[in-house]
């Protein structure tokens, strides 16, 4: 077999590695000429074998994507496949299949989970889409997936959008899971009589309800930083979560965890809050309570008050 | 009638003001010589008319509330009442009124809302303890509560603790009403579409369904200052938000609403927040995702990725 | 002055009342001919002056909204101002004014909040569109606010969008604020030493922090029903919240409790909760906690443990 | 070695086999005689090597643990150790540290987490108190915690309490992972799109970021029963997440994810919601919505209005 791969990133390039080393013949293409197999999407196209084309793309989703899959459009044939395998909405995946299928190209939809650490561990595959093209790609999905059984690894989720629906719910679940360490994490530590915070952890690790592969992480991070001194605390957000809680919206599934991950990343990344400035502005208002002036450091000053003083305005 | 007042800070003074002009005698007393009436809790005590003494007690709660009723308990006579009016716990209630009460003298607990501007509209009042105790005592509450029908003002909530139990739950509730407004407020700054945020909330406090008197000081903190650039996004809480919570978690209310404005306080007091430092560090274990190292400014720098660009590792 | 007005519903029939009692002259239109004063919207828009007309469309948004608009845009001439005073999505505001604008109609979007005591009380109004426009309207504004100042009942929040923007922010507050009290009543319900819950919030609506015209409104609701035995606790939401948080998202605004509210209703609705359901599922898989058989009601049945008793698996 | 163990449930007895399995001598004792090895408590203690006895206590928490380490306290000797291995509040820890130092026994107290898994698995194992205690145990936790190195299945975590302590942010932790999980199959669920929940789950368990033990639990329930149509959606809280989020109180940390979990357990466990009625109670004062009278079933009827329509009221 000899598929193509457009985009070689961090990512690609290592799904590239992990697909040549299952025996597959694989010819990328990325912009950056340093680490492509081909000149252009057209050579690309040209190098691969025809009537049975598969080419693989792996572009940051959106505006990016939606290019390539027009362009591949143009330059595919009939009976060729394309997959999305990046993190595109899932509501953009049945567009492109209409477009592909009006010239007799199949398309698929592809999760794809496992981070930098998938080119050794293999990665978590959702795939949407008709039964034969699935059936058409499946020596990649399996090259790709996990060694072990394919049904732990990999899955045929539904039709076009099911994989990338439920690769949205898992990193909607992935946001809960982190926030959950998190807190937990900040507890141990705001805790005077814990004195072993990353002992604690990784000792969880291992026989514990709440070991898993996150955890491992957690307690790598904290091996390598303890205190996690260097790093800020600023966490971005990459789209699944918020679309994860639209869907829930129109759902109307309540999702109290996975939301309160994502605002809890929303307010991580202000400098200051609005809102707390309007409860403290409210404050002052009808209790003449101490605020902080803009720009200070440190508590509001407060004098001991001792037996028989004055109790503040009480609201 | 004439009662005595411990504590004259802000609350204590006004109230103190407020029951003088119904007509009430007031002998106050306060650590601070200059705002007090008399010398000492003992010399307070020697003011009022023996048989029927009426001490209304406004200090801060906890061990300075505990300090006064023990002293007060050694000063009165049989007969005699004393009112907790501070924001005391209302488990600390029934062990003062044990103590108080096997020298035969009355307790009450009084939970005052209001803030500064009680002095103008009058307080509301919930009161706990004893029927008859609250009929001796009720031309003091009734100087105290707004005008109109007493029970559009003042409760006899049920038995002693009741009165600060309310009490509690109505500043949970505060809360609450609080954040809710200080979302949408961040909300309407946050949109270039709304061009006046104050007119539009100044434009919500008549008519509307959500109008209300925190709704007009929220439109008064911004017609005074606009934007709320003068005041920090630094927040206090005063402890009967986590009771009220501690509470619910008792009881085994799901109370999702007033948590989350509490812990809204908790963060906007973190210069850091130790579990955004672990989700950060998460992310950059399984995806090699930037993370902004600790003390920089601004957002993470990103290029932005062109069509056959590489594909950010997905997790 | 003399205007049309689409839809006769609860709202539309008492906005009609209102602006006549100004002495402005309206001429309504319904499908229900019982309460309508033209058969068609054509003849509508015959019997208003030409040159000047002026349609206040008052009916569900979406779809029914989108139809008379469309309507109304083939009817009117250059000159007419179309106002949409319905609940809808913002965003579905320009491409309605472009509609119109195109034929040199005029278009604003109104948020009208109050309910049924709005006859009585006037309505809060968020009005957005071009200054011209509102300027030639505002003598129908100004019949339908409140009375007193026109700035504490009216306001003109921005360009087109603006109006039903501020209003889907109002929404979204309500929810907050309604919740806020909510848990707060059960909280005083769920307590034995409160043995006045009505009285006790009535007591708040004078003098306190937390007084409103929500709590108003909840301590009729109890006034009339103590224990509100006869209500069930399914609550309806009706798009604003949800779209309050999808903006939030949009925007990166936390809004945790603003969305507690909202999930707090999508559960209110569920007959029983999948999630829940799967959480059961887990306790039972790691620890052989007990779990309820789906059907059966009560609490799973445990039985008391004595000294030396096994201690159940720990998790 | 030989020690004594108190409690043989299923806990108990399953750490009884694996400690027995490592060729460690155990004496156990439960009320049941059935299970028991010994007579009594005094039974318990008069078969085990005088001036080095260890028993773990591994009874429920609360009133039972404290009542067997009371009579510990009178049975053992100077130089003997006790173990509270049950989930007992760590603030309860030190006071039985007390009790026993004054008579110069030895105490430890031991989070143990892994659930009826642990036989096989062995049992992650977080311990707080003196070092030399610990040293002294120590074959005791190897023999209990899982193969491999000791640090990645236990941790002398701190002083007395720290092990508790851990345990129950342990469990806090726990409760926010299933939540996470549950939201996302409830997503998965709720969309048609999706044709294989179970499969997709399963994929996950390989590869994926949310790979974890947990997830492998609740894909095992879903292969016993797709649907989890047998089981209800009433979930129990055992008390250390209540503790966790009271503890999150006490230290100001925020607990976003925590206390969603534990609030939807809560919610769960609810016939109605008094909540939920109050706002369904609110909703229908202020703008005559629909309400669901008690007891009836399906959505509140509504009919589907039509072009010019009623608008209902706005609110």
């Amino acid at each position: 077999m000899h598929i193509g791969l457009v985009g070689l990133g961090k990512m690609g390039a290592n799904m590239r590695e992990r697909i040549r080393a299952a025996g597959i013949e694989v010819t990328g293409y990325d912009r950056n000429q340093d680490v492509s197999d081909s000149a252009s999407l057209a050579d690309l196209v040209s190098k691969l074998p025809e009537g049975e084309r598969v080419v693989w793309v792996m572009v940051p989703s959106g505006d990016i994507t939606d290019g390539v899959i027009h362009e591949l459009a143009d330059l595919l044939s009939p009976g060729d496949v394309v997959i999305d395998g990046g993190n595109s909405y899932y509501q953009d995946d049945q567009p492109h299949a209409d477009l592909l299928t009006a010239k007799g190209i199949g398309f698929l939809d592809a999760g794809v989970s496992g981070g930098v650490w998938g080119l050794k561990n293999g990665y978590g595959l959702m795939v949407g889409g008709e039964a034969d093209l699935v059936e058409k790609v499946l020596p990649v999905f399996d090259a790709l997936r996990p060694e072990g059984p394919r049904e732990n690894g990999f899955v045929h989720a539904g039709a076009v959008g099911a994989g990338h629906f439920a690769k949205m719910v898992h990193n909607g679940i992935e946001y809960g899971l982190m926030q959950a360490y998190a807190e937990g994490y900040e507890l141990l530590a705001a805790k005077d009589l814990v004195t072993d915070v990353h002992g604690t952890m990784r000792a969880w690790t291992n026989g514990t309800v709440v070991r898993s592969w996150l955890l491992e992480l957690l307690v790598a991070a904290l091996e390598q930083d303890p205190g996690l001194g260097a790093i800020d605390d600023w966490v971005e957000d990459s789209g699944e979560g918020r679309w994860t809680v639209d869907e829930a919206i129109d759902l109307a599934v309540p999702a109290p965890v996975i939301s309160a991950a994502l605002f809890a990343r929303f307010a991580s990344r202000q400098g200051e809050s609005p809102a707390m400035k309007a409860v403290a502005a409210l404050r002052q208002q009808f209790g003449g309570h101490a605020v902080k002036p803009a720009g200070t450091t440190g508590p509001v000053s407060s004098t001991t008050p001792a037996a028989g003083a004055a109790v503040p305005p009480s609201a």
